[in-house]
């Protein structure tokens, strides 16, 4: 763990400033592109280049199970897990859908789930599966994960991300999960790094009633009374009250920021994730990007904590890596534009 | 006009039922794509057709010069106008970049600028040279245009969207613009048609002062007292205080109505001539989607007044048409879920 976090190099400043000057010359008037400008620029920053190339995409879908669900805090059954992965990898799940038509590879990982499937026959992406654990435990009663598992989970994710970010010659990571009650856990990980309460971190989630989501943020409570993680310790909040899939997260963010390319971080469980992440590297923060912010309310307080603003608000409560593969064509045209929109010498165009 | 008024029908009712059927029984929670899958149903309604395509998309860039900037309303030289329409047909402009990557068509029309060239050697897109005007004249001393080339800035925009549709195939058409001060003839409207004041509709267009803003809203309520457009009247309203491209811009949101495609709206400038398209027919309204919100502060209002949500919040501040290329990719997806995601029973996924 301690060699995967002193392998992440702060972004590049020097071509930040480059970058900025090349923003100031293109022919439009000064920065009208808005956040479309500084996406360019971040790029640049972590290219290392002024002429970034982001073709190649892939998201990295972690699917694990929580035992927290014996609570009531979700509205379908724990089956679903193991169901939907293999719709994404039978190309009819919304995440397979958008990333097919965005060219985007999918790597479904089982990571902690209680599928007793080990292979899936594969009609879109690949499928890995490294269970950590087979499902969390309740932390309504005892701590999620031990430690070990927790650091496991991170680890798992990073090597997956790692050898596939190679395999397909990577330019862009997303991250996306799949995993029955686990806004539950993001929301507990949430209140603990970011200092909000629960009641302000926690959301419907796949659309619970008024009284489960009340009874969701006494459960959430519960665990974090009841095991009191430390807020400066990321694995121990990641074991006591988190989740496989979301170590996983934040081990695939770690492996971004690795091969020196941007983490398009999803929604709430992702960036719960990246909390975590964030947490263990310093330097992780600056390739990251915040795709979108989603309807459960405690995203927005995350996003805010990170400093991060997100490309899209869409309304989106979906999860899966959707919302990071719609950012996508937003992040290819801010490589784009600044690569190939002329400056006003290169025009002949008159200045201001 | 009035013939091209009469053909455009309203969208279809029972396919948007049908679609929010669809919708509520994909392989996700109730509506958890949002936005998104309000998008998807809104295409359903306009093509008629559970199974929307959206491919062939083009971008129509209409240009115009504007007499009012010899009051002193915008930071760049007007020869501007001509010199980024070459920029547009030589491919470095941000829009043609932007283009380029999204495979959309550009035609670039003169409709009312001062430019001297009929012709332009094009590397990319089309040109269209139709003058109504030579720049239209400076409102705070005589109508911008007379009634007749107010009509006739209208029609041209339909006539040259309807040929190019057609010619194209296009499933999709987008708005844009060129014009040197036309942030101020597009305030001008927004004021008159939305009932804001000049104050609240002004904004600093490519970055005028905080003096020169002041000035500006001085000019805008100026050539409001000075002609009193009628604002049940928008022929009147776009001849005394608009421009040309303002009205090929509703021409052209008309041509996609008439052809039953969507028109996707830029920014503010663009947003001006969706007023006059509106106000000309109640049935466009349901063919226009808001591609994004821009930085001016008038766009906002006339974005409520249309009660259209924006796809898109960017800070941006350029036109061209650049937000709504930047929306394309949004758009496809929104069609391309609705068509290939599965239901429940497709999937054979548990519900809730």
């Amino acid at each position: 763990m301690e060699k995967i976090i002193s392998s992440i190099r702060k972004t590049d400043e020097s071509v930040l400033k480059e970058a900025q000057e090349r923003t100031a010359n293109l022919i439009m008037p000064f920065r009208a592109m808005g956040r479309l400008n500084e996406l360019s620029e971040e790029l640049c920053s972590i290219y290392g280049t002024l002429t970034p190339v982001v073709e190649n995409c892939g998201v990295f879908v972690m699917a694990g199970d929580h035992g927290v669900v014996e609570e009531g805090v979700s509205l379908f059954p724990q089956v679903v897990t193991c169901e939907m992965i293999k719709a994404f990898l039978n190309g009819y799940a919304t995440i397979s859908v958008l990333s097919k038509q965005e060219n985007c590879k999918i790597i479904v990982s089982n990571i902690g789930t209680k599928c007793t499937f080990d292979k899936i026959e594969c009609s879109f992406g690949d499928y890995v599966s490294k269970n950590v654990v087979r499902g969390t435990k309740n932390f309504t009663k005892e701590p999620a994960m031990t430690r070990q598992e927790a650091i496991k989970s991170v680890k798992t994710g990073f090597e997956i991300a790692d050898e596939y970010i190679k395999r397909y010659k990577l330019h862009l990571l997303a991250t996306g999960e799949m995993g029955i009650g686990n806004t539950t856990p993001s929301a507990a990980i949430g209140s603990v790094i970011t200092g909000n309460s629960a009641e302000e971190m926690t959301g419907k989630g796949t659309g619970i009633s008024d009284k489960n989501l009340l009874k969701k943020i006494e459960v959430i409570k519960k665990g974090i009374a009841l095991h009191q993680p430390d807020k400066n310790d990321p694995i121990d909040v990641l074991a006591k009250i988190g989740g496989a899939e979301i170590g996983a997260i934040a081990g695939s963010i770690l492996a971004a920021g690795h091969n020196g390319i941007p983490a398009v971080v999803d929604g709430f469980i992702s960036t719960a994730g990246a909390l975590i992440a964030t947490e263990l590297s310093a330097n992780i923060k600056d390739y990251i990007i915040a795709s979108h912010c989603s309807e459960e309310p405690g995203h927005k307080k995350m996003l805010e904590f990170l400093s991060k603003k997100p490309l899209l608000t869409l309304g989106l409560r979906l999860g899966e890596g959707t919302g990071a593969v719609l950012a996508m064509p937003l992040i290819k045209q801010a490589a784009n534009m600044i690569k190939n929109v002329a400056t006003f010498a290169e025009a002949g165009v008159s200045e201001a």
